[in-house]
């Protein structure tokens, strides 16, 4: 069955898309620690990040650089952190959050709740950076 | 200065060291979250993560993924997860750690107390199934 990454990858569940390229997507957490908090998924779903293909891996990478700086422009920030954890969804994607502290990215830590057009106004100011 | 890592590099300062190549090292932690818990870092110094250079940046994760395959044979495990944090030392590095439960690389928790024996005994355990 395919991922929840998958169908958005696909399209057929929505997301606050930041961009894409041909190999990986960006697009903002929903249940973000902080504003800015994106995801970054391979297109190739693959369960386990270091199961990833070295080309793949490499572009994922570096997309998550580019992505990594427009956020880093928009939402100041001592440094965006990168997580990989992936026991919840069973598809290789890498956390991008803007911190100042290291409890800017406890995942122990409640969420955000924002709503539509908070998320919306996030998507729109990362892009502007990239 | 020369960062604690630079030292490390070096051989300034000693490391439980798993493996190195032309552009990274590989050590272990010596405040482990778990068993295994590995740095991995580039030898040109730089204090972001995503400050690293392209090139650099793809070496990094490349034998990242080496020394995690290691790893997850050493100590098996859900996966390896990979975090970028880097408050502390002003030198990119990339924690690798075997995890079954988010809460195994939680950084709020207490560290592990090894003694050297135990970090040689761990060291050595990684570089058998590199």
């Amino acid at each position: 069955m395919a991922s929840i990454f998958s169908k958005i990858i696909a399209g057929e569940i929505p997301s606050y898309k930041i961009a894409e390229n041909e190999h990986a997507l960006a697009f903002l957490d929903i249940n973000p620690l902080k504003h800015g908090h994106t995801l970054v998924v391979p297109k190739v779903e693959t369960d386990q990040f270091f199961d990833v293909e070295d080309k793949g891996l490499t572009e994922l990478i570096l997309f998550s650089k580019k992505i990594a700086v427009a956020i880093k422009k928009a939402y100041p920030c001592n440094r965006v952190s990168m997580q990989v954890i992936g026991l919840e969804v069973p598809h290789a994607h890498v956390h991008l959050i803007p911190i100042n502290t290291l409890d800017d990215c406890n995942f122990f830590r409640p969420k955000l709740n924002l709503d539509k057009e908070a998320f919306l106004n996030i998507a729109e100011k990362i892009k502007r950076h990239l």
